[in-house]
């Protein structure tokens, strides 16, 4: 096999996970990350910062192409837009990765110090997201409970998604899971007033 | 004044959010809050485990008063039996002490680590609340959602009453937050089918 070779960010990316898979996030190194992938460490620097940007590489650009979609789905209410353009990502950049993106969940769930930084990158895509919203005339806390609320049914999608023998497509997922949202947020009274549970201001 | 004070909690609380204030998180010692609170460095750590947790030590007594009142409300449906614990526990632990917990987030919004560690906290928080749900019957999806939903509506709510020249309550703005999330999410049709916006599958 050629050396150099084209797909060399994906390759990365399956070396290791296969890696962190087998021995562990904390037990490999960079240089075996390379190895696996037939690749030489300064190849694997030219791509990412450390070990860890690995798993989160692809971020950016997802974050990208979420804000480009929303801003063109213009015409629709925020979390409609969202949604729609969540859809778009998922069957652009998501589904062919099934089985990457849900070993990349295993690889996170089983180190604290990488669920921190993804529910840093959460918390931030969020707000790129509201400030999407924002910037296309949404009032500031419309646009932080519509990039909040799409954010919660794409967790819920993502998590049924990445389980062992889900066969739906992430974007019927996120429609189903869009429903639920809708059904358990907005099939309830507005302001329900029950009996005061014998705590009052103290 | 004496030695001992039976408020030693608060004192410090106070004391560390002061000098955060004033001289930031990470110049600030532990033998500097004690000082300050006029108690010994032995009572602070008789309190708190390092100077950290004087910003997070209200989080387990906050989650086991949410969790109770959540088990006692379960005569409502899912969000609104969270959102009631969420109004009850504003009255009794939050309202009074607006003023300590503006500074407290002002604290925490200045500094990437407490960011993260009050993600974190979040996070445990929103599951916690979830398994209660869950064990009162809720499917575990609609658990995730409503526990979610809820939690996005508190931080929307926090916002508003950390603001400067905010004088509403906690309880009055968490249900309006509630009403804007049943606006942005139920008010929409489930199932908008706009144009494909040109990304089809790739």
């Amino acid at each position: 096999m050629p050396r150099w070779k084209p797909d060399a960010v994906e390759r990365l990316q399956a070396a290791a996970l296969e890696l962190f898979d087998e021995q562990g996030f904390e037990r490999t190194t960079v240089a075996e990350i390379a190895r696996r992938a037939e690749l030489t460490q300064r190849t694997f620097f030219n791509h990412f910062a450390d070990k860890r940007e690995v798993l989160f590489g692809m971020d950016a650009e997802l974050r990208q192409e979420l804000v480009r979609e929303i801003t063109a789905a213009d015409a629709l209410p925020p979390l409609d837009a969202v949604v729609c353009a969540m859809r778009v990502v998922a069957d652009k950049m998501l589904e062919s990765r099934r089985a990457v993106v849900t070993r990349r969940y295993a690889v996170i769930a089983a180190n604290p110090e990488l669920q921190e930084r993804e529910l840093g990158k959460n918390a931030a895509l969020t707000e790129d997201i509201a400030a999407a919203l924002h910037a296309r005339g949404c009032d500031p806390t419309g646009a932080f409970l519509a990039a909040g609320a799409a954010m919660l049914a794409q967790q819920a999608a993502m998590r049924e998604w990445t389980r062992p023998g889900e066969t739906r497509t992430l974007r019927d997922l996120l429609t189903e899971a869009v429903r639920s949202l809708r059904t358990t947020v907005g099939g309830e009274p507005a302001e329900p007033s029950p009996p005061d549970s014998g705590a009052g201001p103290s």
